[in-house]
């Protein structure tokens, strides 16, 4: 089924031999490290069950795009593991679904080189491999007190995006721009390739920034304090429920940015890279030396007052 | 629950970064192509809804290990999807899969690098990626007429234990071995690495050997004859059934051994390792030019008859 459906889907850089035999053969350039990630999204968890197959595609490779983009990796090859139920194999829904696959990994020129189907709940499984020059990777290790804490796009798209599509009656005037961000987050690939050898740390925002900035913290030992009115929010999102919208960016999962810190001496290249609209980011706090306990990640408003977050954890759709 | 149950649970070789961030990043070694493959394994269907939370990880591993034999690959790193139903989703029954798992991959000298657990109908979804020399690896196409096939191991051990499995008042004397066959089937790693510049074209027999040489027949454009009484059947397998022995050789599945070809300036290198002790392999059958039309793989008996084989295509454990 992943010959018939999936061959020749997408462009084949780097690779020698392609889905039909044992295993696929792939050309690694000189110098390069691999960036290796699995994520499997299962429907009426990671996406409504009324989503299309197209839909379905975009997001489930949107999303591991998303933590190569987090590396500083380039994304190259990908096999993909599809749990089909008996309603949904069938002739329609795989051309569709191929289509949405190689609708995006076309515009990330990565090649699909393998994969398996069974049969069983809808659920997509993808590996990703990806290439980055040796050494020279993002990783959640490496922030340092003094740091600045900078975020790309917008924040609590995601949270609003799932509001929208689990809420029917709830239809926000423009909601297309909510619903594409749901269902082709776009991956930060290119702002991860700049960001190398600048960034002292990056991460992929999916759990919520105050969970994936805590998980820098964590890796880093160091704290991070973030300044709310610095937090980049789309307009339609305030817009939507202007009392959910710093609880949404702060706390709110699948917005698929990227987090990251910049040490002080780097800090003209990213101001720099800002200003000349090659790189779309704000600053949002800073990293500090952490008290050993307590929150790693405090949030204060405009006056310095400690904010109390209620974080209800993110909860992916359908929880 | 990757991280707790799988981090540190094989040898780490070549893995600059391991489990925990957005990607594992990973050490390639100059002048090696990489060889990726996936494969799923659903409950009820690859194997029985009795097996064991090792034996299960042991299936799983071995069978995705046979497809880096089978190019010639040196397996280096895997990712695991599992999904769970939730009365397994238990520390109990983590910790046997990840100690299946972790006492195959240690043989291997396999790194488990990431992935990622979803709640849902038990599925173990395995993607390797292994190295081979830039050039050097095994495929299906390159065999040519004159070409002498071989086969390592023995054939239809993976249908008598299937029969073995699925039938348990049907216990041969020595089940031990098969039962250890089933789940534990010895992927041909040495035998595909050195093979290697000496086979002109390789397959690992999953499907059945008619099925696998079929394969290589239709990859390269060229027929096979199989001399039945040259195929090697273990005894107890002879035993098992008599009657169904040939059967289970020829088409039976879930063999994993390595059916190759060698050109005749080849064959005394082949010849020289089965005599050394250094593979275990027999000379089944020769690589004929394809009449263009008709069954691309003919099996003949001792007075060079043609023997009718009902093919009754391989069936997976409960279809």
């Amino acid at each position: 089924m992943i010959a018939r459906y999936f061959t020749d889907l997408t462009g084949q850089s780097g690779v020698a031999l392609g889905i039909g035999d044992d295993a696929a053969l792939l050309n690694v350039r000189p110098g390069q490290q691999l960036a290796m990630a699995s994520d499997s999204l299962v429907s009426g968890v990671h996406f409504p069950e009324t989503a299309t197959p197209r839909q379905i595609a975009s997001r489930a490779l949107c999303v591991n795009l998303s933590d190569m983009a987090a590396m500083g990796a380039e994304p190259r090859w990908f096999t993909l593991a599809l749990t089909l139920p008996r309603d949904k194999a069938n002739s329609e829904w795989l051309t569709e679904f191929s289509a949405g696959l190689g609708f995006i990994a076309d515009q990330y020129n990565l090649a699909l080189v393998g994969g398996d189907t069974t049969s069983g709940p809808l659920t997509v499984t993808l590996t990703l491999v990806g290439e980055v020059a040796a050494g020279a990777a993002l990783t959640r290790a490496g922030a340092s007190p003094g740091d600045s804490v900078f975020v790309t796009g917008t924040l609590g798209d995601g949270a609003a995006a799932l509001e929208f599509v689990s809420n029917i009656n709830n239809t926000p005037d423009n909601s297309d721009r909510l619903l594409h961000r749901f269902y082709s987050p776009q991956p930060q690939i290119q702002a991860g390739l700049k960001l190398r050898s600048i960034a002292s740390a990056c991460i992929d925002i999916s759990d919520g920034l105050l969970a994936d900035l805590g998980h820098i913290c964590k890796a880093s030992g160091v704290a991070a304090v973030v300044q709310a009115e610095q937090l980049p929010i789309a307009e339609d999102v305030q817009q939507l429920s202007p009392l959910d919208a710093l609880e949404w960016a702060l706390c709110g999962g699948d917005d698929y940015q990227l987090c990251f810190t910049v040490a002080a001496d780097q800090l003209p290249m990213v101001e720099g890279l800002i200003e000349r609209g090659e790189l779309h980011a704000s600053r949002i706090g800073t990293i500090e030396v952490s008290a050993g306990s307590g929150n790693l990640v405090s949030v204060i408003d405009k006056n310095n007052n400690l904010l109390t977050i209620e974080n209800p954890g993110y909860n992916h759709f359908g929880h």
